[in-house]
């Protein structure tokens, strides 16, 4: 492969190839760089880079002795913002949130800062575009991580999804969304939405680079992992009570993999949830509003001339929300996962859209997550 | 008053005198600093204060046009470290929690840190003694908190209740402890122990304090509060589960407490919760065990050597916990919430103990939190 094109690499094979001597990290850091000044003036991905410091970074990593490098030596990561927001414009050093400190603990290299919505939780967008077709959105919260993977700017992008913001990029933008149960991973550190909604999650252009991530946050089920012979393997294909609202390309996309798995030998059915479910996205929504009003009461208290409309409304339902309406909700949710833990146990695997659609035209709305939020609810157990 | 006295105020008379021009801020905070001074010796309950900057802060504060004096101008409160490990005994400057932001901008004061247990989750003690008998522990986490506030160091505590760490020192300390229902304030930028029981509350040694602090935090429930009249009140006694461990002094406190209710004319129940919730206690501390695995792992990842083999442990069980267990433990949990809701809307109060006893003798242990923990574990809902 051309040294010009080392940026398409996925951090797996990076590693491989740094292993075997045969690339040094600073050679694939200038390439990525290389790509983000082609590139991202087309796509507005970065909030920030450093190209000087990550450069320094990569060669102090390629002077560290192969026995004593991290287990992610060689992988490349973001940072995403979670702000895009005048209040925290002028913060001076902060202390690295624990995905961030674990990550860099193992070996794992900060490119620069990805832009997102404001504070990842309103749709105030960050002007990102899809590096597929710039007219189109490249979803969000996590608009920058999304897009700078798909560019091949990055191998890899974290985002935390609160209810479809690892998902929903990852679809449009035609990349592997990873988001694991919630706390799974510890989201210390993280600005807050919504406390128990915020799922820290990952992106990549390759299943074995997520794996890889996986693997260092200790993301694992009971029983080891065993290998699936899919003519022995059972799925559930999930529409939901939002199917209606899917469009043609989503359509197509879950008949195929349906068809796909039947033909490799697999049984497939369409399982339709009990009807308590069908109320689970406005459910999904009260908890968020309500959590989001103690979430950022603090910028709402402290800076509301700084925060849009959308956000200072949120942060308000600390006022104006029925505490009994959000206790019902939050019980109503509680109870119903089990019922899904109980579906879910019947199968190899659940089969449910990502998205509505492709990803939309225009860069103002970030689209659709009516897919994302049951699953974002804390009614799966994924780890 | 003579002004050598004038530690002893509650927060909100120190604010009631200074309205009425006849206090500074600075005289006040001169008098806790030579009571800090001649009592801490012995109490041990302060990690860091720097005297000169808070009577730098107090001067500024006292400059202060009255109309554009913040709600809580007059209030001062301690900052606990949360951490007392040495893995952050060399942090740089941080971003304040969303607490700490909103105590400061609404004009609080800081004194100082206060001393906590390792990471307020284990009980390696931070060597605090009880103010009214030093053989004694102050409790934990927040020892010092605690213990600062009884000895009229410091009108108002801080504090995090993941088990017991707010209402144990509360009583062990004989004063006024305030722990809200969880997230009804966010915990952002606070040290994670367990992020479905952490639960930031406060200290006082008045009721005014407290309520000053609630309104700040806009900690109020659906309908506004009203007068209850004691002879139209019912109150239930929830001796719980634990009932047997209770020892003499709670005993008679919980009798009493029930005997001034009759005698004014409140009709008094003792309610005993059905039988599922006999367990409750493990079933919280399942809870705790696997969520506390989460939340350390980035220190049992990134500074091993620098934790306590106990917190160690804690951390292990992410890998160890199994997570059908943790999740029937959670599932169990959420299917109490309702039924304790159902019990409590029937009386104006629940009456419980909040501690087995009086404060141990000794401070290496911060004495048990069984009565604490299925009242943390979100199954009430106060605000």
């Amino acid at each position: 492969m051309a040294s010009l094109d080392l940026y398409a690499l996925t951090a797996s094979e990076v590693q491989r190839q740094i292993r075997s001597n045969s690339l040094l990290l600073e050679d694939y850091i200038e390439s990525l760089l290389a790509r983000y000044r082609t590139r991202d003036k087309d796509v507005n991905a970065w909030a920030f880079i450093a190209p000087e410091k990550v450069l320094e970074q990569a060669r102090q990593l390629d002077q560290i002795p192969p026995e004593q490098r991290g287990r992610l030596h060689g992988f490349v990561v973001d940072l995403p913002t979670g702000h895009n927001s005048p209040v925290y414009a002028s913060d001076g050093p902060l202390m690295d949130a624990s995905t961030v400190a674990i990550l860099r603990r193992n070996g794992a290299l900060i490119m620069g800062k990805t832009r997102t919505t404001e504070f990842a939780a309103t749709t105030v967008g960050p002007g990102t575009k899809n590096p597929h077709d710039p007219s189109r959105s490249p979803g969000g919260s996590s608009s920058g991580s999304g897009a700078a993977v798909a560019d091949q700017q990055i191998p890899i992008g974290l985002g935390t999804q609160t209810v479809g913001s690892v998902i929903r990029p990852s679809s449009f933008n035609g990349i592997y969304g990873l988001k694991p149960t919630w706390n799974a991973i510890s989201a210390e550190g993280q600005k807050v939405s919504s406390v128990t909604l915020d799922t820290f999650g990952f992106m990549a252009r390759s299943i074995g680079d997520l794996q890889g991530l996986a693997d260092i946050f200790s993301l694992r089920d009971d029983e080891p992992p065993r290998t699936i012979h899919l003519n022995e393997a059972k799925f559930a294909v999930v529409k939901t009570a939002v199917w209606p609202k899917a469009g043609p390309g989503t359509v197509a996309a879950i008949e195929r993999a349906a068809q796909l798995l039947r033909n490799a030998g697999a049984l497939v059915e369409e399982v339709t949830l009990p009807s308590e479910f069908d109320n689970l996205l406005s459910l999904q929504n009260q908890v968020l509003q309500a959590e989001a009003g103690v979430a950022f009461y603090r910028e709402y208290n402290t800076a509301r001339d700084q925060i849009s409309d959308k956000l200072a409304d949120m942060a308000r339902n600390i006022d104006t929300c029925s505490k009994k309406e959000f206790l019902r909700a939050f019980d109503t949710i509680a109870a119903l996962r089990p019922q899904i833990d109980y579906i879910a146990d019947q199968y190899t695997a659940i089969i449910t859209p990502s998205s509505v659609d492709a990803a939309p035209v225009g860069i103002e709305w970030t689209g659709s997550s009516d897919f994302n939020g049951i699953w974002t609810v804390r009614v799966a157990k994924l780890f």
